[in-house]
Parts: structure tokens; sequence; C-alpha cells
């Protein structure tokens, strides 16, 4: 990153044209998203910086022609873990399809690793011809950590989010998304708004429907933010309170349609469209990264330099990277894109720091802590998930909701797991601190017959979440989610069917979009063959363990009552 | 300033509607810069911020339907010192017609003061409403050093720049006005920028009719916007280039016009409405300030919304003060102009930091080095003024040319003062350090008839300038303008006719708009009477001691030849 405080001293007789460029794009299209127009010139390059547009001799000269030339795009909120793909191999996945830079909130690894897995990405990102930068997670763990309703790998208070701001490559505060501890004025919400303040940092939001009073007192507290718009209308009262919206769509949540009306309506520099990290590895694959959401915006009648600005300067704006960052123009960062067409967004070549010749090739050593040895318990035995029956009473069963993150608290009584009935156990053991913590209880509407499925990412805490028909498939499932050092793990009859090793913090892999996209697909089609037949099952897995998205959940404390924030026991009184 | 830093935390409640705020605007017409509308909404405002839009209560309530309201106006290039007004004079002038805040390039106080005169300026401008956020000079003085064409009062080298960037209330590099020297790679001037850099400080630029490569390579140094722009062509040129474009209408340089078209049909984000300092205290007591430029950018055809947002939300933008100022939502300083009529921009009232009673009651005792006192000669008599004839010789002339800031260089034999053939004489004399150096030479096409006319006003070194029919009048214009601390001096027969005090460092008043305004008037009817026709009589003596502007100058050094940038003789050889 050291083109952004280099000094351009040393270029200017390149500008002044009496020293070649060292790489001039001959009569490209520049889409010029600082004053809005699309119009033909030569872009001139040295030291990876754009060093002149007009008319250019350069020592290597590339014919753009009939090319369109566009900002390296910019996604203005994601999050990297969410991939299952380490930052070298995300970078690789989305360079090529023409996004150059993310904001990235690593939130997982911070619930895992804490402030030393931030670090780790942060190192791990500089190696990558993807330009990360890291927000503080705002909210680790997910709950008030007084009220012990879990137990995470980490946690990030006031005094980390000082330390991380000290960082160089973290440039803000991450969603705030206790947005209730901000409009109750909870001390330490307030205190980490007050650090990032102090720091002059970037503070993003997440306030999804607030509206009205509780809106106006939540960008009170300079949440500047916000990426959870579903309409139009609520897109449109953040945007007039002064919030940057940021529209999202990926591949669960698709707010474009909504929102594209306004974004045709209105002034749209403090507007963005960003991924939110909800890209599936298919999708990723199939249909691109931001290159995608920047087609669709075109597609739902967004103008093709207005769609651009979106995912270039805007950002660039937001985030006070625009000195380097997000448009083409002499002393910005040379991370351009050609394209063949705009409107389809076909990209003929991606240039990155001046070249397109950006493609690590040194082999690379992780550094992240517990590098595949991130789960940490003693080995289970099917006893560990056992359940004193209390016949006479009604059980709390979680009920899984299809297509929801929602879940169910289902009253009903039961002698047992009972596939019959769909009824099945579940745990929550716990893998950072070897506490010996295991929740158990029972979870409905998940489908399986036979064997179980264990997991390393349950949110937030990244505890081993474990549904199973059986107890001695429980056990084994966590085992071998042990020895293989987190992942994902599905067994029958104590032998494995499927499994995906997750050695960084057991939240991504080290192997690259295509294997890792292939071992999911393996893995989605044997937990159908064993009964599972949701859209998405290893996403909700690993959401059971959230305890702050109502109704139920569980932890490795036990079962959680969301709405109350307390721990409840399995059976009704 | 301290809303900015203060925490929010205590309004919550207010925001929120539990408690009443200190002030409602009720049913606004608010000119949404953020979103780009207009609609009805109420204003909630507490402790000096906008707490909240939608419907509130307040302890107080002001009816403000059919009323527009504004954020207040920001000024992104002005220079307080031309004015002939201390910053509070300056503020009650300005504050009233809407314009809250400036940013300010102390070029001309830097001149004779140094960081000693910035600072007394900085403080000066806390105890007034306006918002002054000070640029560091760049070019002080305005010639190489090392050159010794002129005795400036200061010098402000990249170690000053530094000084000047830690201190509070500065905020970056003013226009860097050395382009030549920024290309041709001089030293100092890369030191500067290279310091405001390390700062993360803004940079301002300053580019007249750069174009082309030169231009490119301009830009490359960093310097981030231009406010000389005089056509369409050259506006489009460097807003493509990623500058912001500060479109200058001022008493003397209107651009307007000519840009306006542009204005109209690209994105105009990175453009601006400036002053450039240049109103003319009569043209600021008739017309106005910034709200006078908002008014002809509306008569040029740009849209309201577009035009108040060139002056609010694009400099706050620009100047990274968009997270206080700029803009009318949720914790943002209540800086807010209430409107009869947006299209004439009739100022109903306005509110600084939250309230309507912002005057400044308080006496101030100003702080300023040499306070009154800054003119340091010795008694000057006619002698002082000498020239030895070389009748044989042709005399190198200073050629006045009416409406122009370049001078001709004349080349006429004479044997003296000559008001049949308008020649007359000139002189510079150094006031800074009792150097006792004075320049002397000959000036034509000034006018006088009689009398002599002394100013110590003279960009950019402030030295003393004077022209005269005859030596007697020099030396008394000279000697009283010691007496009254610097100013203006208009003497005839060794009386004075009229004058005007400028005890802030020879430069700047004590009294109001109104008072220095009739002082003025009664030395252009004087000097007219005694005369001298010109246009603009007392900014053309004080430009004539600028080395930077061919073609022909004097300094307390001699006679400058500008292009060759060294002094000459008064006859050729």
């Amino acid at each position: 990153m050291n083109s952004r405080t280099m000094s351009t001293k040393d270029v200017i007789d390149i500008a002044l044209g009496t020293i070649k460029a060292d790489i001039v794009l001959k009569n490209a299209n520049l889409v010029n998203v600082s004053s809005g127009e699309i119009y033909e010139t030569d872009i001139a390059i040295a030291r990876g910086l754009i060093v002149g547009l007009g008319s250019y001799k350069g020592r290597k000269e590339i014919d753009a022609t009939d090319t369109y030339a566009v900002p390296g795009l910019i996604d203005g909120h994601t999050h990297i873990e969410m991939s299952m793909l380490s930052v070298r191999e995300f970078a690789k996945a989305v360079v090529p399809r023409g996004t150059t830079a993310v904001i990235d909130d690593l939130h997982e690894i911070a619930n895992v690793l804490g402030v030393e897995g931030i670090q780790a990405m942060v190192e791990e990102a500089r190696t990558t011809p993807l330009k990360v930068f890291c927000m503080a997670p705002s909210c680790v763990p997910s709950t008030d950590p007084s009220r012990g309703l879990e137990t995470p790998g980490a946690q990030i208070g006031h005094e980390e989010i000082k330390e991380l701001l000290s960082m160089d490559g973290v440039i803000g505060l991450a969603e705030v998304m206790n947005y209730s501890g901000v409009i109750t004025k909870e001390n330490e919400v307030w205190k980490k708004i007050e650090v990032a303040k102090a720091f002059k940092a970037i503070i993003d939001g997440h306030a999804p429907l607030l509206s009205g009073k509780a809106l106006n007192a939540y960008v009170l507290s300079g949440a500047g933010s916000d990426h959870e718009s579903v309409s139009y209308k609520e897109a449109r009262e953040k945007l007039r309170l002064g919030m940057r919206v940021m529209v999202r769509e990926g591949s669960a949540a698709k707010n474009l349609n909504a929102i594209a009306p306004l974004l045709n309506s209105i002034d749209t520099r403090n507007c963005m469209l960003v991924t939110d990290g909800d890209r599936t590895l298919r999708d990723l694959k199939v249909e691109g990264y931001l290159d995608h959401v920047l087609r669709r915006a075109i597609e739902e009648g967004i103008d093709p330099v207005k769609a651009v600005q979106l995912c270039t300067i805007n950002p660039a704006q937001w985030f006070k990277l625009d000195d380097w960052l997000g448009s083409i123009s002499p002393g910005k960062c040379a991370d351009i894109v050609l394209l063949n067409n705009l409107e389809n967004f076909e990209v003929d070549s991606v240039i990155v720091n001046g070249t397109t010749d950006w493609a690590p090739r040194t082999a690379y050593t992780y550094s992240y802590p517990h590098y595949g040895k991130s789960v940490k318990i003693r080995q289970l035995q099917p006893d560990d998930f056992a359940i004193k029956l209390e016949r006479a009473k009604k059980a709390r069963i979680i009920g899984h909701i299809e297509g929801e993150l929602l879940t169910a608290e289902i009253a009903e009584e039961l002698s047992g797991i009972d596939t019959a009935r769909d009824i099945l156990k579940i745990g929550v053991v716990e893998r950072h601190h070897y506490t010996g913590n295991i929740g158990v209880g029972f979870v409905k509407g998940f489908g399986l017959k036979t064997g179980a499925v264990a997991s390393s990412i349950a949110h937030d805490s990244h505890n081993i979440v474990v549904i199973g028909t059986n107890e001695e498939d429980m056990a084994f499932a966590c085992n071998r989610l042990n020895a293989i050092g987190g992942g994902i793990v599905l067994c029958s009859e104590q032998k494995v069917v499927s499994e995906l090793a997750l050695p960084i913090a057991g939240l991504m892999s080290d192997k690259g979009l295509d294997d890792v996209a292939q071992k999911q697909r393996e893995l989605e089609e044997q937990i159908s063959e064993m009964g599972c037949k949701l859209q998405a099952p290893f996403i909700t897995i690993s959401f059971l363990a959230l305890p702050v998205i109502p109704k139920l959940r569980i932890t490795d404390k036990g079962l959680v009552d969301v709405e109350n924030q307390k721990i409840v026991g399995i059976f009704y009184n």
C-alpha cells in the first residue's frame, strides 16, 4: 500500500511527458467518476500510480480502443470470513472480476482469536493484490459479557478498539449492531464510539428497520452508514438523516430491486453498493462478486456511470480513501478494470498497482494463532450429550423456520430424540478455552434421519454446534472436528460421510475457491441424502447458536431465551 | 467549536423525544443537501447540535412554515485580510447574510507577522460566531528568498508549515501558487507538500490556465483543488483530472457566467462556489458575500438545491468537515439559515451553534504583534526618494495598464517627475525590520496631479508603497503612515487629505464595515479629485510591488524584472 504515501516528485517528469510512462492504456473509454462522464483518452501509469490523462507514450502500450476503463471496484462492507476462504484465496476469486479493494469487518475471526486474529488477517491481506481496509468489530461477543450467556474465544472491549484503531490498516469502527445499546446509552458501546471519534475514525452503522426518533437518536451517536435497508422508504429515511446508504445485494439478502427506484431519483453521492459478505461460493464462482452487484444495478435501470460511482468514488469518499482510490486521475493508485462491455461488466483485464502481473507467486505460511488447531476440546463421549428427561413436563424445543433467521420456541412433550417427529438433539461445545462447557437441547425442523453434523462455524462465538440423530455420532463428529482442526463434519454410524477442514480459526480454508465450493457441494448433497432438505443447511446450523436473534437459541451455557437474554431450562416448570 | 468533539450521549433522550429540544424549527422546508431534495419537516436543536428531523417539541418553537432551511454557507476559499476588516468585523458583516464558515488562506498577515500573526488571527476568529478554518500559506514570501528580491515581514518555510499544521484550527496547505516550482521539482515547495501529506492535510491548488501535461504534473503533486478557472474548458479539464473546482465570483474576477454551463451538465459533487476574498467593501455592503454568489449561480440557471450544495456539503466534504458542517441532519452543528425565499436567498434569520443569539457582546482586545505599530521606519526625508538622473539614457518606467494586473515596461527619456506626461515617482519603503531599504522608480498611468499617496497594503511583502508628484509629499505620506501605524494616507502640500488607519498588521482596521467602507469611499473621491481616475486606485497601488506578476515591479530592493526574477537599474545601459 506504499503508493499512497510515496512522494510523487519522482514521477513528475513522466506526467510532463519528458520520460515515457511504464504503461499507457491507449484510447480507452474512461468512465470518469469525478465528472460523471465517459470519453476517450490515454491513461499513463508509472510506479503504480496513474500519472496522466490525455495523450501519452509508454514503454509498454496497451491498445484499449473500444474498451471501458473503470476504477477498481470497492466493496464498502463485507466479511471475508463468511466466504470460508483465506484472504489470499478470496483475493484470487474477486480481483480478476474487478474488485480491487474491500472494507472488511473482521467480526468473525475476532470472536475466535481476538486482536491477534485480526492482526494475522491484516498481515495476510498485505500479501495479496486486494486492498483490504479493516474495521474494528464493535460487538464481540454478541451479547453483554456480564450476562454470561456464552463463551466466546475473545472479547473486544473499548480498550481493544483503541489498540485496533492504532494498527495500520484498521480505519474505523465496524457496524455498530448494538443499536438498542446506543439508544439506551449503554456504557460500553458508547465508550467504543467515543474511542472511534477520538481517532477521527469512520463509524459504520447497522440499523435494520430503525425509524423515526429512534433512528434520529442512533444517527446522532455518530454511526454514519447503514447497509440493512430493505425498502425504498427505509433507505430514503436513512439517506435524509445524513447516513451513507449501502445497498446490499447478496446471495440471501437482495435489496437492490426495492431500492433502485430511490437511486434513480435522488443524489446518490452518499449511496454505495455492497455485498455484506453475503455471496455463496457457488454464486461467487458462477455470477461473480461486486461485479455481479454492479450488473444487477444496471439491470435495475441505474445509469451505468452512476452505478460505477456507487462502488468506486462513493465508498472511497466515505472511507476517506479518495486521495488514493476510487477514481482514475493523476496521483491515484493505478487500480483499473478494463471492460469489453460496460453494461455487462465484461472484464477484459485488471490492473492492480499499475501492473497486470499482480498475482502473488510465492508460497505463504499462515501465521494465525492456533492455525489448524483452533478446536480445543477433550475427547467427547456420547454421555456428554445426555439429557435428564422430565417426562411430565413439556420441553422447550428450538424450531427452525425455513427461509428465516428467526427461530420458534416449540413446547412439546418428548421422550428423547425422535426422528419420526423430526426432533433431534443439538449441542454446543465450548472450543476455545477447554472449559468443558456443553449446552444440550432439542431442535425441530432440521430433517436429518441418520448420523450427525458438526460445525465450528457457529455465530458469533464460533463454538462447535452439533446436531444429531444419536449421541454416538454427535460425539464422533465433534471429536473428528477436533482432529481436523475445525470445519464441518458430516458422519453416520461413527464414520465420516463428508468433511471440510477450516484450519484458519475453524472458519476459513487454506484451499482455493474451486476446491472449497466443490467440498461444500459434496456436503450439501450428502446431508440431503441423509434427510436434511433445507436450502442452506450449514448456514442454518451456524446461526442456531447466535443469542441475539429471537427467539430460542443454544450456547455452551444452555438454551437462551433471546428476548429476555437469559438461560432457560429445557423443561418448562 | 466544541460541539464537534462533544459526546452526543447526553442529547440522545432529546432525539428520542422524551426530553424537549432547546429549539424546534416547526414545518420548515428543508433543503436536504444529502439527498438533494426539499421537503417539509421539523428541525430539533439542542446544545448547539441538530438532534432530530421529523416531528419534535421544543422549549422554544419557531414557526418556520413557508421558510426554507439551508445549512450555513461555507466559503471554500477566501482571504479575510483582503476585506481590510478584522475577523470580528468580517464576521459581523457576513454571518447575518448566511455565511457561517470560511476556509481562510492567511497569506497576507503571514507576510507581515508570520506564524505569530496567523496564531493571533486564529485566536481572534475563535471569539466570533463565524467558523474560520485556516490554511497554512504556501508561498510566503512570493519570491524565492535566496534571490533577495524583496524584504518580507516574515517567511513561512516547510518547518513553519509543520508548526502551523500542528495548530488547532489549521486544516491544510493553502493554494500552492508556485505551480512552476512544483513542476520543475523545486525543493522547498515539494518539502511543504510532503509535510502536508504527512499530516494528511488538505492541499489546495492554484493553477491559472495550466493545461495538458503541465496540469497533469501539477495535480500529481497532490494539489487537489483550483479556483482560477475562467472558462468552461479550463474548469472541465481540471474537474476531469480529479481536482475540486472552486468557481470564483468576486468583485473583480467573475467566472460564474463562463462555468455555469459546465455545472449544469456534469456531476457537481467536486465543485464549489467561492469568493477568493474578492469582495469590495461596497459590494459586501450592497450585494452581500457568498449569499450573492449563490444568488448569481441560481440566476445562471443552476438548480437551487445543487447551488446550495455547491456552498455547503461540497466544501464540507473536500475539507473533511462534513462530520460536523455542511448539512442539516442529526449530530451536525446547528448552523442553519432560514430564508423567506430560496431563489433570492432572502435571509429571515441565521442560527449559529444552535442559537439566534450569537452576536458576541463583550469587548475585545486585539492581541496581534505590533498592534497599531506595525510600520517600523525612521523619519523619512524628501531626499530618501532622490534618483540620480542619467539624462543620456532611457529610463525603465512601470506602466500601469487599466483593468489588468500585468504591468508594462516603458522606456522613455525623462528629467524627473513629469505630471504633464503622467510620470510619477514610486517608492517602496521596507517597514518590518528597520533595514532602511527604499526602492525608488518611476510609474506612468496613475494620473495623480498633486500630492502623494502611501499604503501599507502592498502585496505580498506589504512594505510601504508610495506614489507622489513630489518628494516632500512622498516623505510626508510615509511618515504619517508611520504615525497612524499603517493604512492608507492621501496628502497634498504636506497635509493629510484623507486617511484610513489599519492597526492590524497595516492591513486591517478595527472598525466596522460601515466605517471602513465610508473611509474608503472618501479616499477614492479625494484621489479622484487629485487627478487619479483609475477604477480601483488603491488596489492598483497595492499590486505594483508584487514581483511575481509580469512585467516590471518595484520592491524595497529596487525595480524587478519579473520574468527574469532580478533587480534591474532605473536606466537602461
